[in-house]
């Protein structure tokens, strides 16, 4: 399983950029994915690469349809082949480790 | 407020690598601030760049103190000084374009 | 013009991991495309955002066949519509401005 | 040897942000260090990590006493304690790779 962090970030349309997020947003959820929106970015995950990078660069067109004239696109990818595991395993294997040592 | 994400990863100590994320954000813990830990880094909100610099320093040199040999520590710092909004209100904006608009 | 810049870094291979950037990178020679080698990441420039993602599921692919089990993979794209500039104009124009000031 | 990339984004202020990409990089020119203007981002190297913090802070700084009501400041760090090596040590072994594989 691969999991992908991204944000899509318009530059020049003024300090407010949801209006252009929601655009890249829309994009997941019109597949049919889990995913997760963060403060700072939207994390999925998949089992394919080609497909991690299709909704990516359908996000960041939507972005540039919704008037943006620069958009700086950042995109975090971690793929794991020894293991199975999926966007919460992630976060509960931390989590343990803190509760046990508490 | 400044909204700010980091990864601290160890390269070369295996593909397991949550025992040292956890002595990243025992660092996190210790402070009195609010933070979430997302699929691929960890997010806390503070008002000072210095603060949060501080702490990511020891987090990186927690990791370290764990036993890496080698770190790469990724940040992303999102400065906003027209407007008080908190971590939560990001999501928020955006989630509800999308509901406006369905 | 995009320009991207991307790194792929396995982790649990060890602390040195030029061999499989080595990998990495020879994808792009593969290609007929300008790109740079810095000490954090490799830069090229394209025209088509789908022709940047396929470049760089390859050069991942590359790591994960020279033997890493898992492989984060950073990669930052600054697509600008509004005025045609290649990777040097972005360095160029940011040193001028330096001179003219001194 | 710690080697660090960073770039300081102004958010709403126009596509272009040469003008402000400038101000971060005089902070580098102030001090006494090396460093590297890539088409996305700059990179040094410093012994001290909070050394390297300190310099970002300023160079954020600048970019709002510039005029930025929004700024987005990402760095990449990459520490390595088991061996000495410079910035331009990093693209050096990649490259001899490449040539010797040829």
């Amino acid at each position: 399983m691969i999991i992908v962090e991204f944000s899509v970030v318009p530059i020049g349309r003024g300090e407010s950029v949801s209006k252009y997020v929601a655009e890249a947003i829309k994009i997941l959820e019109n597949e049919n994915i889990k995913y997760e929106v963060t403060p700072m970015g939207t994390i999925f995950e998949t089992e394919r690469l080609s497909y991690a990078f299709n909704i990516i660069e359908k996000a960041h067109e939507a972005v540039i349809r919704a008037g943006a004239k620069r958009v700086i696109t950042s995109i975090k990818i971690d793929d794991r082949r020894d293991k199975e595991r999926k966007m919460e395993d992630k976060v509960k294997s931390v989590l343990e480790r803190l509760s046990v040592e508490k």
